[in-house]
């Protein structure tokens, strides 16, 4: 009984620490407690390492270190990004972003609008794609910032920011260049990602969903790109985010990025072949079921897949109890009870919406953990179908 | 060479982690690293230890757990209980605060006066104590928040809670009570703290000065208090703080609440000892040297001492270069080269600010460190008067 395999499946929703990131850390919560910001040797030792780290994360985006600033998660991230956009230009009062954001763009978007603010919220089609066409017409002398999701936690499928940040750029604008941000929370050690390449002048990463711990995050922001923090108090990351230096997870968070950068392409293949496994398998026993998003571009380790007419949380709850965990939804808004508003903005059927779960693989999960998953679920879906009220509309 | 004793004072900087507390913190690096929003039990068992802290984070401070939100620093606290307050009265205008708080209460102040609100910064008498005649007079309808430390970093100085939180509450203002906040940051772990008796509507607390890592904080907000989260996005901590929960540091943070609680009488005694040692000591051996607000209710572990017509930052490099740390002003504006804004409120004369140092102590102080300083101390202040250009102006 207790020795049941356990597969985690829900690297989306957090991953499992590097071991390589707990030891980084661990120097830092025991002997290496000093504070960054004091003048004495015990203290600017670690200051020195925050800067290393730093340069680190930077090196990771293409960009320079002082253009990192560490914060505590990617909400606070993204939050910092559109909040500072639009003090930066009081006078603008338009923002552009998509309906399949994560909330911590979203929910400040709306937001927004209660303040009298104009939100384009740009839709996708039903393979979640950016609609492009509308996109040029949009961009106007009063939006303030493009904030566009790299990677979509839920599909894990990519929008083509190369060609958004050329867009954004040939939009000449006066009183100063119309600021693009990305929430690359979920993008960052599954796909390469280059500021410069994609004309990014924010970026939003959280430490969490790359193996460094939970309440980390950096915001890459541009040189000479105007920015006002969030908090502000004693002038920590040089005046662009106050509060004492979270040090051992921010040198777990450099650990983290250097890992990732350094096995990028192999991991990328590895969890690719993976979630292919996982797909054909469960395409082939699993009559009914689709993988949403599937032709379009996407992360190598994320599969959103529909069994219409079954209870999602009643097939997790299987799952459980299998010591299989993966999520319906995203994580944030499970047990919420609403359907996900990535998938209704698919036009999936609502049918198809209440039974999607979302699998989400990482470098620790290995095709035993794909075998264990196909010997389960199959079971799983057949049983709900035969006990479920909902099946008898569906033909089956 | 290398054996030199370290000997670290400056605990309200930061404090070392409890061994207790890294312990409790590693399970959750290590194996328990679900995500608490998670539905299935690897991430609601995560929720539930949440839980578990939030009770002891809450007893603390005599408050209900559901008034707690966990943050990711006392800044993040203090920039959201101000920013709320203003959110939740939009038709008030008026704060009233301190000239001696921390900057993460203060820059905050500054930056709304900016945006048309007006700030009374409530003065200090030469001892650090409040002039409590003016504060009812400076209460209107129009304040929206009081926000007064609860204990002062630099000085340790402690203001009349119990009766401001009573004059606050008298006074009645139509539309909804003034709001009570205080940073009770340096106060946590020292004194006792119990909001009820101090008729407080929000506290500030951060983790890392009393030995939990830094990176993790907690505001409490009283049950029925109208609240406006700063951070949005996913609706975790009850849709009050949003970012996936630091879980490690959370749980540390439990943990080093709990052990202050228990032994805060004797470790109160214990550091009051320690400091009345450090302190009778130093004067007796240092000509000149005065204790900021001797006189006034402190802190048992801080001594704010100026050796008048000596350079802080000398002493400071000299003391680091016998293993001894300490502070100059707060460790936030350390190396910014500002005279301190508290020593100046408190009318210390410039020459006097200038040679100031903070003596904080901690539970892993003991005698042998005190033994040491004063070893070390009167040595370093007499050849630095001896080659001090400004010590030829002070008469000695
Ligand atoms: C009184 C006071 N308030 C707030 C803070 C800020 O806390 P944190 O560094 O956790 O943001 C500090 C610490 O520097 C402090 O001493
Ligand atoms: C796309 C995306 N953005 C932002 C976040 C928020 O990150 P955090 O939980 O670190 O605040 C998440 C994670 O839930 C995410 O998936």
């Amino acid at each position: 009984m207790r020795d049941l395999k356990q597969v985690y499946l829900d690297n989306n929703a957090t991953t499992a620490l590097a071991p390589e990131v707990v030891d980084e850390m661990l120097p830092f919560l025991r002997e290496h407690y000093g504070n960054p910001s004091s003048t004495y040797s015990f203290g600017s030792r670690v200051r020195d390492v925050l800067e290393k780290v730093r340069s680190c994360v930077a090196a990771s985006i293409n960009a320079l270190p002082e253009e990192i600033i560490f914060t505590s998660c990617g909400t606070e991230s993204d939050n910092t990004a559109i909040l500072s956009a639009l003090e930066a230009y009081p006078e603008r009062r338009h923002i552009i972003t998509t309906v399949v954001e994560h909330p911590a763009v979203l929910n400040v978007c709306r937001k927004m609008e209660d303040k009298g603010y104009t939100v384009t919220y740009l839709k996708v089609d039903s393979n979640g794609r950016l609609d492009m066409e509308s996109f040029a017409g949009d961009l106007s002398c009063g939006t303030a910032i493009v904030s566009i999701m790299y990677a979509n936690n839920e599909t894990g499928i990519l929008f083509p920011m190369e060609e958004l940040g050329r867009m954004i750029e040939s939009r000449n604008v006066s009183g100063g260049k119309i600021l693009f941000h990305t929430d690359a929370v979920q993008a960052l050690g599954k796909v390469p990602v280059d500021v410069q390449r994609l004309k990014l002048d924010m970026l939003s990463l959280s430490g969490h969903k790359l193996h460094a711990p939970k309440g980390v995050g950096a915001l890459y922001v541009r040189k000479g790109t105007p920015f006002y923090p969030l908090l502000i108090g004693g002038h920590q990351e040089n005046g662009r985010r106050s509060g004492t230096e979270n040090t051992a997870s921010i040198a777990g968070l450099g650990k983290a990025c250097e890992l990732a950068t350094k096995a990028l392409k192999e991991e990328a293949a590895y969890l690719g072949k993976l979630r292919d496994k996982l797909e054909t398998a469960l395409l082939s026993t699993c009559p009914g079921a689709i993988v949403n998003g599937r032709t379009s571009e996407r992360l190598p380790n994320t599969s959103s897949i529909s069994f219409e007419h079954i209870d999602g949380e009643a097939i997790l709850m299987f799952l459980d109890s299998n010591g299989i965990y993966a999520a319906s939804g995203s994580a944030c808004s499970s047990g919420s009870g609403k359907p996900s508003h990535v998938l209704e903005a698919m036009t999936v059927p609502a049918s198809a919406i209440h039974g999607s779960i979302r699998f989400s693989l990482s470098r620790y999960n290995d095709s035993s953990d794909i075998e264990r998953l196909i010997e389960v679920l199959p079971g799983i879906i057949k049983k709900l179908r035969e006990i479920s009220p909902l099946s008898t509309t569906c033909g089956h």
